[in-house]
């Protein structure tokens, strides 16, 4: 029986040990969810230069309206990604930048971006095919 | 004048320019959405080590319903990312597999996981700080 006080390590059989992979699933989706949002991928990007206006960001961003702007702002800066200055002018002038995770985090998505780019046309083919075979 | 045959370039001025940024935005954006899909990124990492059966996936990703893999794996073979091939036995067999494209894409895939595995918990107090001086 051995003594009580020592305590008894019962190893699980290994086909039932968490997969590495499954280890922090639900919080790593949420950061991908967010590199999957065109919008905080471009306004990262846009912040690559430095501090940037709203108005700023909402000119380089083709498309983007002022609700969906504020949102994803927002979003970067619940993050920590992005961080709101207020200047106390008339009218108050707000700055975003990105912070340093935020600026760690251009690396890998400028890296997914540019493999995007690179292999678009070979994605596009892909699905042409694919549904063109689907539909006959 | 200058003769009439020659073709008169006018440059755009600089701001009216498009944005680099902006070029296949939509294509890229596509992409992104695809990466930004937790459920497709667990099947492409999945995959790394070789061609899988549906079951076999379906054990390996904790949480994923027969429906929500079966819809994520033809969304990888539209993308040419997976293929899919049937092994005519009694039951048939079917493999999955990347494509040498799927492949290419699981290196920044990894390193913007890792990223996000590596940073996680600075996201994560970020929010609880967010939100606290937000509720308060």
């Amino acid at each position: 029986m051995g003594t009580s006080l020592e305590p008894t390590h019962t190893e699980l059989p290994a086909r039932q040990a968490p997969h590495p992979d499954h280890a922090d699933c639900r919080g790593v989706a949420s950061v991908l969810s967010r590199v999957g949002d065109k919008w905080s991928v471009f306004v990262i990007m846009m912040l690559g230069d430095g501090p940037k206006r709203f108005n700023e960001l909402k000119r380089m961003i083709n498309g983007i309206s002022q609700r969906m702007l504020t949102l994803t702002l927002r979003g970067l800066e619940r993050d920590g990604l992005v961080t709101r200055t207020i200047f106390p002018t008339i009218p108050p002038r707000v700055d975003y930048e990105l912070t340093d995770l935020g600026r760690g985090l251009q690396q890998p998505v400028k890296a997914l971006g540019q493999w995007a780019m690179d292999h678009l046309a070979q994605i596009e083919a892909a699905r042409t095919k694919f549904d063109q075979r689907n539909d006959g």
